[in-house]
């Protein structure tokens, strides 16, 4: 952790930019000192932030631009016309090797098609997906794809459950994760083809993953596996229904607590027992969605996020750098490809 | 209310059968006084249940039978071997006129099969699906498909929106539902192609429904539609991903209010405020996912449901009879034919 780590930030996207960015920058060098940072953005407002932070000041650099990427820019639009804007601009940064990864809370769908366009997937890998983090009963699982891929085939997965179990081991620091895919039950005739053909392919390959089979969506919050493996489509839909529901019950026990003077006095005793509940299930903590499988480290920040929760996206990219993630993508997709080749001989049903 | 409705129970279905299945009835038939009952399975074991409860008893018949269906036995296998299951002769009772609907809180594919194959869908009905309601900040949502379509297309998720908007007109009672789409984004261009399709047939067409457009996983729970409609595969995914964040906040709501005498004391000041926020978010309120679209009521209970949650699932049959749900259906479907008539005139892209 002692070698500098160069990150590039978006400073000017998300609904609280540039602000949320320097001060989610500044809480990231208290937990990671080596961290160095690049901002693109508007130096006349960026300067000002950055004077707060003298420590910070010290291992950062502006790099100036007016233009943004808006949230309602479509992507073509932002690949095509935003070629000098802070996201595109922080992006090159990393394919220039100048930067390890970038982080941005800006529009998602821009940050997709650009980091794909610019940095492309790494050897042997067809699709980047998308990753996130959530909590479980037995600790963090993660998640993907979240959205990338609206449509995936049996290949498409297997390569997110080893894009995931190396997450898993590099950023979670789990030593032998489980991977599951979901689907609608455990058993082996259960759900799409394609899906049960990637549980065939996972099952019979000698991969270094631990394959669990077919998990359920209830199954992913109880902890049953480290890693969840789904088509975007349904990954979008899923995560968000979850974060409804824990919205959904936080208010409800907010107005509880609020709904009668006995219910003032009970929280008041319960307070520090419930902010644990209230941390534990705090979006800000899972923070930092990631694009797995391109040339670079993308972090992807809740667009509406504080500093904190700008601070544990900016962790996430120093994780994955830190602990060199994407070179162990590489290593084990060349197994992959060699594991494959008994694979590829037997047909496939059409 | 006053007519007397027949509802067939498969009274050997479910975890706790048939213990929760009588006392269920008994419940069901104090707040639909109206009911009678036809219970199907062994009579040995539900005379001496169903003497306890002689209201019920007076309305009630017992049709015995030995066979049951199991919670392992392949669907397939049900429709073969198991004719005289104490689940086909309760849809068998359905089809013959006897009884207006069926519940049951066994085997939920066995159940969707036979009663597919014994009641057929309703004329203009192409795929039947399973409907199930959840709370939302704003009231009950209604969600559908469950699970019983993994691959749908255009079509499907149109007729899926009208028998999910006849659902909450009938058993919620609201006047005007709103029904949205679930998708990945709310943009037109977003999500899977013949969910764009059913969103352009749905916005195009005269239906008698208001069609909210698409909505994202979190906005279900926020009450943004009352009706939202989606593919059996993410629906079951998301459904089942909600279900956990409700369990997983609740366990960690209970670990926090013992970690410390403080928090118990705080616990039993807040009790009765919190009473409330466990009751709206009780899987046993929401028991009772439906089959739309067959020519018959069929509710299926959780397997591990309680009498409470059972009498629920009744209820759910009570008022689907009650209100005429089917023949609202059918109206319904006699116009969408009409309607769809312009609809076809237009190529649909390949």
């Amino acid at each position: 952790m002692s070698t500098p780590l160069t990150i590039a930030l978006d400073a000017m996207g998300g609904d609280h930019a540039p602000e949320i960015v320097v001060e989610g920058a500044s809480l990231a060098r208290e937990r990671f000192p080596n961290l160095r940072f690049l901002l693109f953005g508007d130096e006349a407002q960026l300067r000002p932030l950055l004077a707060k932070h003298p420590k910070l000041l010290e291992h950062s650099e502006i790099r100036h631009t007016d233009q943004v990427v808006t949230n309602d820019m479509k992507p073509a639009m932002a690949l095509r016309n935003a070629r000098n804007s802070s996201m595109r601009l922080a992006i090159n940064a990393v394919h220039g090797g100048e930067a390890e990864g970038i982080v941005s809370a800006g529009n998602t769908g821009a940050l997709m098609v650009l980091s794909t366009v610019v940095l492309k997937t790494l050897p042997g890998v067809d699709r980047a997906a998308i990753a996130g983090y959530l909590p479980s009963v037995r600790g963090d699982v993660v998640m993907l794809d979240l959205g990338a891929n609206l449509d995936c085939d049996a290949n498409n997965l297997v390569q997110f459950a080893i894009m995931g179990d190396v997450f898993a081991k590099t950023v979670l620091g789990l030593p032998e994760p489980a991977v599951g895919l979901l689907n609608v039950g455990e058993e082996d005739q259960k759900g799409h083809e394609y899906v049960r053909e990637a549980a065939a392919i996972l099952r019979e390959s000698d991969f270094s993953l631990k394959f669990h089979g077919f998990v359920e969506g209830n199954d992913v919050l109880e902890g049953k596996v480290d890693v969840a493996v789904i088509d975007g489509f349904t990954g979008n839909v899923a995560l968000k229904s979850a974060e409804g529901v824990v919205k959904f019950y936080s208010t409800l026990l907010k107005e509880a607590f609020q709904s009668s003077l006995l219910a003032r006095f009970g929280y008041l005793f319960a307070r520090s027992a419930l902010r644990k509940v209230r941390e534990r299930v705090d979006p800000r903590q899972y923070n930092g969605a990631t694009m797995l499988g391109l040339n670079g480290v993308v972090v992807k920040s809740h667009g509406g996020t504080d500093a904190l929760g700008f601070a544990n996206a900016i962790g996430v990219a120093a994780d994955m750098g830190s602990f060199g993630y994407n070179a162990k993508i590489i290593a084990e997709f060349e197994r992959f490809e060699t594991d494959r080749v008994p694979q590829t001989k037997t047909p496939t049903p059409a």
